[in-house]
């Protein structure tokens, strides 16, 4: 549903058709969060999310268990992100007779596999043909004090919990497909990379501890600018990214696989999506140890990079070209 | 994913996959029914349920607002069929970039209409791109004491609550165009086919109303046969539908439009589906009085058709070739 800014027209125009008293009754954050929060049974944490083939992914780069791997930890991800602990999920399988059944049930073993490690057990679903693979998973889970979007204070800094920029790197290194000849480093950085593309993993745990911590929590789905523009605009505050404090965070093995591939690393940080990380911000001396400070909070609007030659640049949309085009991930399918 | 035996595989290896303790500590009814029943939250039901494009409606036939409308009923129909009351619900929608957003939007306002019918406000939701539109509903509910498809007994009835056949028939004149030059009577039963195919309703309150009087329940959403399989095989019973009997619960303005349009009314009601009736079991004792009668439980396997001629006629999958192809409505979009 590309250019952005239809997609935010569209959200604000289904936040007004489904909106209302009586979704107000029910839910106390709804549409524009990672997940809603309901009042009725208090507590429940409750997200929906897709992963469609040519949009999400090809069935080119991706092992059908992989596949429905990645898209169950995308969907408990929204979870991580509130704060949640995953109680179970529902499965919808769309999928082409062509698949067959067996086919099917590798993604559904993938996702088996998901759910086990996440301890979000698959208690339903339903399957249907379509003519793509899709995948639509639903879980529930439960938050004492739920992570919003909208929390964010002036004077917070900016958290980064887990790693940002390995998942596009990865896909493109599988893209390009030959490995060639390379130095061992080089090799392994790669594969680390690419593992992270395979293999997401929803941060459950640590967005548990945030709980108490942090102010606002979101994770990164459509890459690290995008996502913190969502935090800005619902929180009516205006983020920093720090280039300097943002570069320390970045994996060794990201800087490695990047300059091996001709990418930079910052930019597969900032427009990268698919890392299932978490963003949060929160006050400074209430920052755990598995976060790590990137940024700062102040008053205003928008989404700015500090440079590290002293400018401050707007993070609009995503970074580059590569986030000119759609929401979600659609540039890293469709290159 | 036809044909029908290869979705039954497909089902058993699903249930295989995702079952297990993890799954049975979180609820005590999981795949294989209208919904999933949670421990804890204890009787929270939930489902989830797909409309695809090309698979369970075609836009030549219906307005982009019906589409949305009938995915949500669809949805909603499931708890209907548990004995619940909806609480809310979270809709995926997916969609090709030329449906923009004005269509899109259209399929949300048929959606919002619907939850607003039905008393269940959509809470969030996802949006992404797909080469098809399609829209993923997921509802929650609360059940006291849930309505299961393995309930049935030897020595209940079998009840029928809303109408059947009328959607097959409505498809098929909404398929044919030209209303032609008919008597009155005429056009008023095929408008009412029409509106039953373009406006299910699920049966939320009479759903609630068998809590203490039924012993089984399941939604018709792929025909009477077809589902009643569904109950015969978890209940482990024999299912006998009356000819007589069901020919009397049939609507007048069914039995006038299929003769119109040279259809067959029983095979209708026996193999249409989409219809959102509910078919449940119990004690005649305790039939209510919206509930018609149209046959019975007993030891042994399988569903059969009493003939008015005195004869038993197994009705395996559904009743004729509609239902020959693939699971769900697939029969009705592509005939």
């Amino acid at each position: 549903v590309p250019p952005r800014e239809t997609e935010h027209e569209l959200i604000t125009e289904l936040t007004r058709l489904f909106g209302g008293a009586a979704a107000r009754r029910v839910a106390s954050v709804g549409i524009g969060d990672d997940a809603a929060v309901l009042s009725r049974p208090r507590g429940l944490v409750w997200t929906i999310d897709a992963a469609v083939e040519g949009v999400h992914f090809t069935r080119e780069l991706l092992s059908l268990e992989a596949i429905g791997a990645r898209s169950f930890h995308a969907c408990v991800s929204d979870l991580a992100a509130m704060g949640a602990r995953p109680l179970a999920a529902l499965s919808n399988l769309a999928a082409p007779a062509a698949l067959a059944r067996t086919g099917l049930a590798r993604v559904a073993a993938g996702q088996a596999a998901a759910a086990r490690e996440l301890a979000c057990p698959v208690v339903g679903g339903n399957v249907s043909r379509a003519s793509e693979l899709s995948i639509t998973t639903t879980a529930l889970g439960v938050a004492t004090r739920p992570l919003r979007r909208d929390g964010a204070r002036a004077g917070d800094d900016v958290w980064l919990v887990g790693d940002v920029g390995l998942a596009r790197v990865g896909f493109e290194a599988l893209r390009r497909k030959r490995r060639g000849r390379r130095p061992l480093a080089e090799r392994e950085a790669i594969d680390v990379c690419v593992h992270a593309f395979e293999r997401p993993r929803a941060l459950v745990d640590e967005g548990r501890r945030l709980v108490g911590r942090a102010r606002a929590a979101i994770d990164v789905s459509d890459g690290m600018a995008g996502d913190l523009r969502h935090v800005a605009t619902q929180s009516r505050v205006r983020i920093t990214i720090d280039e300097a404090a943002l570069r320390r965070a970045l994996r060794a093995e990201l800087v490695t696989a990047a300059a091996a591939l001709g990418l930079d690393p910052l930019e597969a940080a900032l427009s990268g999506g698919e890392d299932y990380a978490i963003l949060a911000t929160g006050p400074a001396a209430k920052r755990p140890r598995f976060a790590r400070a990137i940024g700062t909070v102040a008053r205003g609007r928008g989404v700015f990079l500090a440079t590290e030659d002293g400018r401050s640049r707007p993070l609009t949309g995503g970074f580059d070209h590569f986030a000119r085009t759609a929401p979600r991930d659609a540039a890293r399918s469709h290159p």
